[in-house]
């Protein structure tokens, strides 16, 4: 193995040669063809590396003031507002994400704004959830858990990188070192934002293992390392398969593991609403579900829709709408793999092809925009199959009986992490939205009416998160803070302890300042 | 199977025959006599009903006030203690437990007030965290998680009854409905609880299935209970193995399972400590490790001091109040196996025996007060096997060669429910706390301070949880209200829904009433 090509690693606050057993590049997925850069795959031993000095920065970080924590994190945001045109256009080179506005204009505001929000956050105690019992002498609080590693998806190369995402925010935030699993599909990207993260770190006097970076890691490795007892969490976001490896890894050593992973987001559409505005669904429609070619955590993929003439209408303006849309760059070849063969597993069960269904006539890696249909009898027998992710710009409808037959429907669904309800302005469906709405509020973690699912305000009231599959636990959202912070949080409590010993936040008493 | 002279299990508002494939009987662990009682082992089928039932009762108590919940939690305490010397009478007689003061003085009491307290708890939206984002039309709040199964563990035969205790009243008063399954020691004492829950549904006019109760459950079977897709949650206190098996079963499918498993509760006794005060601590620890035989979540097992003349007399002096003290009854013939099982680890491990370690001389289960001994040294070499749960009236004495080793020891301990300090009023320790308490705090749930860990106050700021294998997840406590109903709910986001279409605890402005 030559080193010297190969991209360092960032481990216990240097760059350093990866212990690689192996290389790997990233693709232009507009083109299909590969970028000259080349990352390693790192051996175990760099992995160690990283634990050794996450436990170490951990104890460091423990004892800095939160004002510490979120003057990282502005900083961090701050480089990487002032290298926003070289990271777009890596992003967007490794991506197929439009520069602008998508990663400009959308992702990076996002991610910086992240970053700031979870700063703010750091600094208000009560997110720590403060609970004094004078009488008593008891005090608990949430304390960071320890190092967690973040394995970031690939189709939000910013706002939910490892490195600089959600999840990594609110661990930092929190209190805790993050090691950052970069993904394949974009190593640059991530390179560049863990150098913006390296010179805050530098600059701020954080702990060298505060942050961290990886790029390659043998399957079995990652795993590994979800259940190293040297961590505190484990995150992914990204494929059910390789989600559900990791959750086996750290539920065996009981550590907290917050997973996203796969989510169709179920949407119904009473008859009411399709009289009343079918044209305007149809655009909110295709605009959410072929938007980024449909490769969000909340696009929605499965949509519910009443037997009757109106029905087909929507349903051929909408396949007229696919196939006038131009086929988006899907994110890579594993992308593409899971499209196609989640197209073909739903085509398999029972659906029937509106439109689309074939490969793209373009370069690189794209598929055709497609609408599937199948019947709410099919679905109600193949259920399961018929919730098989096609990850990308697909959309199956399912075509209920009648009205009495939605509930039903929407009671087979799987955890997601939106479910949504169109009804009529004017009151014509009421009678049909709660059994609907009861069928659905179990299964989803965000609730929306009249509305896409696309597009996660970075709100302290949002949900991002849901019921398993969606989710590994229920009780926990990606996205809103202070909440998201709590996933990387033990509760601790201190009983009959000397007041000079107590944490800072538990030294006011209650109501106090 | 002769089906006529089996207590009855309680399903779908119903007690009824079960469809019972064996059965068992308890015993009276202070003469080791079978009690005449027989109870039934279930077959899937009253597993199955019990589920559907509990499915069809979360949907009718989502659509109940706060105000019903909290009702019928009140009633269940007031009948409980109407019933008080009946059930106190029959749980002394299945646990070998004092039936005054501990049970009807103490237990009882703490149970009905838990219950009282979880009313409380549930008239107060404030426990649901509600979130609301008007600028961005978006709310969230938790919710219940749907049926939760509760297994209930063999020390705490009314205070943590999967019918009665902990998790049964914060299960409940988060709006789900409970599958109670009886502790195989205790069953008569479930069943006269059950009676008192089932009065007050039919009192309270809750639903059917709100409250049910299996006794025996083949093994597999209740580890299928804990994956089955209609549960919300289950709830587990007992050993690491069984809890293990349910985990494993519930981590499959994503469902949230609540585990208090083993703990040794590691106590630190700094030399200044015991220069200072020696009788006063040996009085606490002879008090807190043989109290209810040491049959506590929270008993002193491990203690840690520093090789010295002190430390010699102390441990002296301790041997002959373990010696001089009346051995209590074990909890049941599983309990003396465990707690014998776990002596011979400890002593195959290398632990010195300093007294106990032998058959009690008397009848019905029971087992020498034990006092073992070990060199810090030797804890470093084989720190797992020396945390054997040796769960009664058994402690482990580590004495560290130096103060400065302490840290290096506690570092080696596994999560813990508490952690204790005991250092000297003057200072003189003072120089020690700061590391002992660090390597100790990461690891425990609960850092106490001059005080033993037995006594778990019923306050909102207790953490009756901790770090693997304490626990299942260190984010969550299984006492103190609200936090304990967290636990059993998820979150639930409300995304642009109609006013009039939001829950109760939504509608209301932010800083409104």
């Amino acid at each position: 193995m030559q080193h010297d090509d190969l991209a360092p690693v960032w481990i216990a606050g240097e760059w350093r040669a990866a212990a690689a057993i192996g290389s790997f590049n990233a693709e232009n997925p507009a083109t299909g063809e590969a970028l000259s850069a080349r990352y390693p795959v790192s051996d175990w031993a760099d992995i160690d590396a990283a634990l050794e000095a996450a436990a170490r920065a951990f104890d460091d970080l423990q004892a800095m003031p939160a004002r510490a924590i979120a003057g990282f994190l502005n900083a961090y945001a701050d480089r990487i507002d002032a290298e926003a045109a070289a990271i777009c256009e890596t992003a967007a080179e490794e991506t197929g994400l439009p520069a602008s506005p998508r990663l400009r204009e959308i992702e990076l505001p996002r991610t910086t704004g992240q970053l700031r929000q979870a700063a703010a956050a750091a600094l208000d105690p009560s997110w720590r959830l403060p609970v004094i019992d004078e009488a008593a002498n008891i005090r608990s609080v949430l304390e960071p858990l320890g190092p967690v590693v973040v394995f970031g998806p690939n189709n939000f190369p910013l706002a939910f990188n490892g490195v600089s995402g959600g999840d990594f925010a609110a661990a930092i935030a929190a209190g805790n070192p993050v090691i950052a699993k970069a993904h394949s599909t974009h190593p640059g990207t991530c390179r560049r934002l863990a150098e913006c993260a390296e010179g805050a770190v530098r600059e701020t006097g954080m702990p060298a293992g505060t942050v961290q970076m990886l790029f390659g890691l043998r399957r079995e490795d990652g795993v590994r390392l979800a259940g190293d007892p040297r961590l505190g969490a484990a995150a992914f976001t990204g494929s059910r398969t390789a989600g559900m490896a990791l959750k086996a890894a750290a539920d065996v050593v009981g550590k907290p593991v917050y997973l996203e992973m796969s989510s169709v987001n179920p949407v119904a559409i009473l008859p009411g609403a399709l009289e009343e505005r079918a044209a305007e669904i149809v655009d909110e429609l295709v605009t959410s579900a072929l938007m980024g070619t449909g490769q969000f955590c909340t696009n929605p993929g499965l949509i519910f829709l009443v037997r009757g003439a109106a029905t087909d209408t929507f349903l051929a303006e909408l396949a007229d709408r696919y196939n006038a849309a131009p086929c988006g760059t899907l994110l890579g070849k594993g992308a593409q793999r899971g499209l196609v063969e989640g197209i073909e597993a739903l085509i398999a069960a029972g659906a029937e092809v509106l439109c689309g269904a074939r490969p793209a006539a373009r370069p690189g890696y794209a598929w055709s925009n497609t609408l599937l249909r199948v019947s709410g009898a099919r679905f109600l027998e193949a259920a399961e199959a018929l919730q098989t992710e096609a990850f990308g710009n697909a959309t199956l409808a399912v075509v209920a009986e009648s009205r009495a037959q939605l509930p039903a429907l929407l009671a087979r669904c799987e955890g997601n992490l939106t479910g949504c309800v169109y009804s009529a302005r004017d009151g014509r469906d009421d009678a049909d939205y709660e059994p609907v709405a009861r069928a659905l509020r179990p299964r989803v973690g965000r609730l929306l009416n009249d509305k896409m699912p696309t597009g996660v305000a970075v709100s302290p009231a949002m949900n991002h998160g849901g019921p398993f599959p969606a989710t590994g636990h229920p009780h926990f959202t990606a996205v809103g803070l202070p909440a998201a912070m709590r996933r990387f949080t033990r509760l601790a409590c201190y009983d009959n302890v000397r007041p000079e010993r107590l944490p800072e936040a538990l030294r006011m008493r209650n109501g106090g300042g």
